[in-house]
C-alpha cells in the first residue's frame, strides 16, 4: 500500500535489463476503469460524466488519489485541469506530458478519454515502484471538458494548457443557464486565472495520449495497435437546397424543382467525393431535414449537414470546391438552388515521426503488430499539438463502437496499450527531439 | 330581389336560341365567392373553414340562403351534406347531380370547393331566372368535410352520399379530442342516420364537378378549361431504411452503412419511375426523416413517404414492383435493408365519356379551349363515381397554387369555368346516360 506520495523501490539489478522487462499493473490497470466507471454509471449500463458534473468532480477526485498513490504531486490548474508531476533528477528538462480527458458524453463508455489517463497514471506508477529514473519530468494530465459538456466549448482543458483558450468561453450560461463561471470555480478551477493555465513555449518536450480507436479499423485488419499519423481536419458544411413546394398530385415532373431530388444527388455526389477513390477520406451527411415534410406536397426546402475528414487541408479545400462545382450543376438540372456554407473548419494535426518511431519501436520490442492510421475524431493531442510535437497511441474499439454504453476494448488490447505507452515512455529522450524529424 | 324559392321569369323567345345565349351572372358569382371567402377569413389572407367548426357552418347557411334565392328546397342530410333540389317537370327521373365542398384546409385559399358549389348554385340560379325547364330533377350539393378537419375521414360527406360511409368514423374523437357523433350533430346532421344520406342505385343520373386545377398544367399550356379524364388512383408508400449508425469521422467508407445514401438512391428511383418515360404520371417523396440526424454520426436509420399516383391501376402496381426491385438492389449495394410499405392505396375513377364529350361541347359552344388531363387530386367526384357516371371540369390555378392563402384564379376563367358547367347542363339528355358509352 503507498501513501503520502511515496512508493516503495524494487531492488535494481542492471537498468537496461529491468527496464526492458517492466511491464505495467494489468489487474490494477483494469480494476481502476472499472472503479471509475462506476463514478456516473447509467441505468443503460453506461458513464454519464459530463464536465462539471458533481460525477465528474468526484471521478477527477478518484483519479488524483491514483496519481498521489503513483508518488506524484497533484494539482488542478485555473482551467481545471487534474495534474500530477514527476520532477525526477532533471526537473529543469521540457517536460514529457502524457493525458487525456476524464469526462464522458451523456450515457457514453468507459474508456473514451478515460482509459488514457489511467493508463498513463499506470505507467507512472510502475516507474515509481520499479524505482525508474527518468532523465526527464514526466506529468500526467485529465484534461477537463474535452467532450463540450452542455454546449461549452470542447477540448477546454487542452486549449488552454496551449495557450489557445479564448475568454469568451468563460462569459454566460451553458445550454442550462448555469454560469460558466461558476461551473468552472465549482470544479476546481479559477475563472480569472484560466490564461496561467498555459504551459509556456519550450517546456513541454512531447505529448502522448493513448486513446481507444473509437472506429472499426484495427479490429477489422487485425492490429492491436495503431500508431496514429494525424488527427483529421475537418469540414462542416451547412447545405441549403431550395426548390418549390408543390402538391404531389397535381404537379406534373417536368414542372417541378423538387428540393430533395437534388438533395439526394447531392448526398451521393459527397459519399463519391470520399473513400479509396475520392479526394477525402470520410465524408458524411448526418442531417437532413425537409419542409414542409409531407406526403402530398413536392419538397420546397432541404437542409443537409455534410462533414469532410481528412489529413490533408489541401485535399478538404479540393473536396470543398468539388462540391461547389456539383452543387451548381444539381441546380441547374433541377431548377433549385443549392447553397454551400462550409464552417466549423478544424485544421489537420500531423502526429510528430519521432514520436511515431519511438512507438513502433516499443511495439516492436513488446512484439504486439501495429498499423499506421489517422484518427477520425478529434482528441486533446489535436490542440496540445500546437505547444509541442505529440502523438498518440490506439487501441481497438469492439465494433467500433464509441460514445455509447457498449464501448469496449478487450482486457488484453487495454493492457497492451498502456505497455506501448510505458516503453515508449521508456525510449524517449529529449535529446531526440531537438534534432531534425 | 328573390324571396320564398321563387325566380322571376323573363319572357322567353325561341327555346332553342335562349339556351345558346344563356350565360351566367359573372359578377354576382364573383360576389359570391368573395363574400364566401370573408366566412373564416384568416389574417394571413387565407380562409380557414373547418369542417364542423362554427365558420363552416356560417358558410353553409350563407350558401343555403343562395340556394334558397335560385328557387331550389334546400335541406341537411344525415352526413351533414348541404342538399339544394330541383325537381322540375320530370321529377321521376334520376338527379343530375352538381356539387363540390364548402370546407377548406387550415389558411387554405377561396377557390378549392367552394367555387365549385357556388357555380353550381349560379346554375341553378340562371336556369331559374330565366325559366328554363329541363327534363330531369337538378340538385346541388356542398359536401361535407372533404378535406377531412382534425383528423377525420375526408371525403365525409360523398362516401355517405354514394352509400360508402364507414359507421366507424362516428366513433371516436377527433385529433383535438371532440367527439364526432357531437361535431356532426352541431353540424346539423344526424349520427344515427347517416346511411339514410346514401342516394339509391339509379336514382343519380350522373355528377357533374366543377374544380380549379390546384396544378400549373392549364396555365402553362394556356388553357381556359380543362376536361378531365379520370381522377387519379394513388400509392402510399412508407420505406424505412436500416443501415448502421456510426462515427462520421472514424468508418471507414468501405465499412459504412449508411441508411441516407441508400435513400437518396431510392428517392432517385422514385423519380425514375414517373412523368413522360416513366410508369406512373407523378412520384414524389416528399417526406424524409434521419436517425440520429446528428452531424458527426452515419445516418443508421432513414423513414421515408413516397406517393404514386396514375389514372391506370397496372401502372401503380407495377411501379410498386419496380420499386420493390430497386430497394432490393440498393439495399444488397449499400448493406442496408430497405423495406417497402404500401398503403392508403385510392383506386383512379374515370370521367365518363359521354359526360366528357358533352363538357367539349359545352367549352366548343362558347368558343373556349380545352385540354384534356387527368386530375392529381382526390375529389368528392372519385367517391360519387363509385353510384354514378361522373365528369369534372376544371379551370386553370394560377401559378398551380391551392391550399394556400394565394389560391387564385383570375375572374374571367371563373366565369368561363361556370358558363361551361351551365352549358353542360343544358345539353344533358338522361336518355344518353342509358345508351353504351
Amino acid at each position: 500500500m503507498v501513501t503520502g506520495g511515496r512508493v516503495p523501490v524494487s531492488p535494481a539489478p542492471g537498468v537496461a535489463a529491468r527496464r526492458q522487462h517492466l511491464r505495467v499493473d494489468g489487474p490494477r490497470l483494469l480494476a481502476r476503469i472499472e472503479r471509475l466507471r462506476a463514478v456516473g454509471a447509467t441505468p443503460a449500463g453506461g458513464v454519464s460524466r459530463l464536465a462539471f458534473t458533481p460525477d465528474d468532480t468526484r471521478g477527477r477526485e478518484l483519479v488524483a488519489s491514483y496519481l498521489r498513490a503513483a508518488g506524484m504531486g497533484v494539482e488542478v490548474d485555473p482551467a481545471g485541469n487534474l495534474i500530477g508531476r514527476r520532477l525526477g533528477a532533471r526537473p529543469d528538462r521540457p517536460w514529457l506530458v502524457l493525458g487525456s480527458h476524464l469526462d464522458t458524453v451523456p450515457d457514453g463508455g468507459p474508456l473514451d478519454g478515460a482509459y488514457g489517463v489511467l493508463a498513463a497514471v499506470e505507467v507512472a506508477h510502475v516507474l515509481a515502484e520499479h524505482g525508474v529514473e527518468m532523465g526527464f519530468p514526466v506529468a500526467v494530465i485529465g484534461f477537463m471538458n474535452e467532450e463540450g459538456a452542455f454546449g461549452t466549448p470542447g477540448m477546454w482543458g487542452s486549449h488552454a494548457f496551449a495557450g489557445q483558450f479564448d475568454r469568451t468561453w468563460l462569459s454566460g450560461v451553458d445550454s442550462r443557464g448555469e454560469p460558466v463561471r461558476d461551473l468552472l470555480r465549482a470544479a476546481g478551477g479559477d475563472p480569472g486565472r484560466v490564461p496561467r493555465a498555459a504551459w509556456p513555449d519550450g517546456s513541454v518536450g512531447a505529448y502522448l495520449e493513448l486513446h481507444i480507436e473509437q472506429g472499426p479499423v484495427l479490429e477489422t485488419e487485425g492490429y492491436p495497435i495503431g500508431v496514429v499519423t494525424a488527427i483529421t481536419g475537418r469540414v462542416t458544411i451547412d447545405v441549403t437546397v431550395r426548390g418549390q413546394a408543390n402538391h404531389a398530385g397535381t404537379t406534373p415532373i417536368a414542372l417541378r424543382r423538387d428540393a430533395l431530388v437534388a438533395a439526394a444527388q447531392f448526398v451521393l455526389a459527397v459519399r463519391d467525393i470520399a473513400g479509396e477513390d475520392g479526394i477525402v477520406r470520410v465524408a458524411t451527411v448526418g442531417c437532413c431535414t425537409v419542409e414542409p415534410d409531407a406526403w402530398n406536397v413536392v419538397p420546397g426546402l432541404v437542409r443537409l449537414r455534410a462533414d469532410l475528414r481528412d489529413v490533408a487541408e489541401e485535399s478538404l479545400d479540393a473536396a470543398v470546391e468539388a462540391l461547389r462545382r456539383v452543387a451548381e450543376k444539381i441546380g441547374a438540372e433541377t431548377g433549385t438552388v443549392v447553397e454551400l456554407a462550409p464552417s466549423q473548419v478544424v485544421q489537420p494535426m500531423a502526429c510528430d515521426g519521432r514520436l511515431r518511431r519511438l512507438i513502433s519501436a516499443a511495439s516492436d520490442a513488446l512484439g504486439l503488430p501495429y498499423h499506421h492510421l489517422p484518427s477520425g475524431a478529434g482528441h486533446d493531442a489535436q490542440i496540445v499539438g500546437r505547444l509541442a510535437p505529440m502523438a498518440m497511441i490506439f487501441v481497438p474499439s469492439q465494433g467500433g463502437r464509441s460514445h455509447v454504453a457498449t464501448e469496449s476494448t478487450a482486457p488484453e488490447d487495454i493492457v497492451a496499450g498502456a505497455n506501448v505507452l510505458l516503453h515508449t515512455v521508456l525510449g524517449y529522450d529529449p535529446e531526440v527531439m531537438r534534432g531534425h524529424q
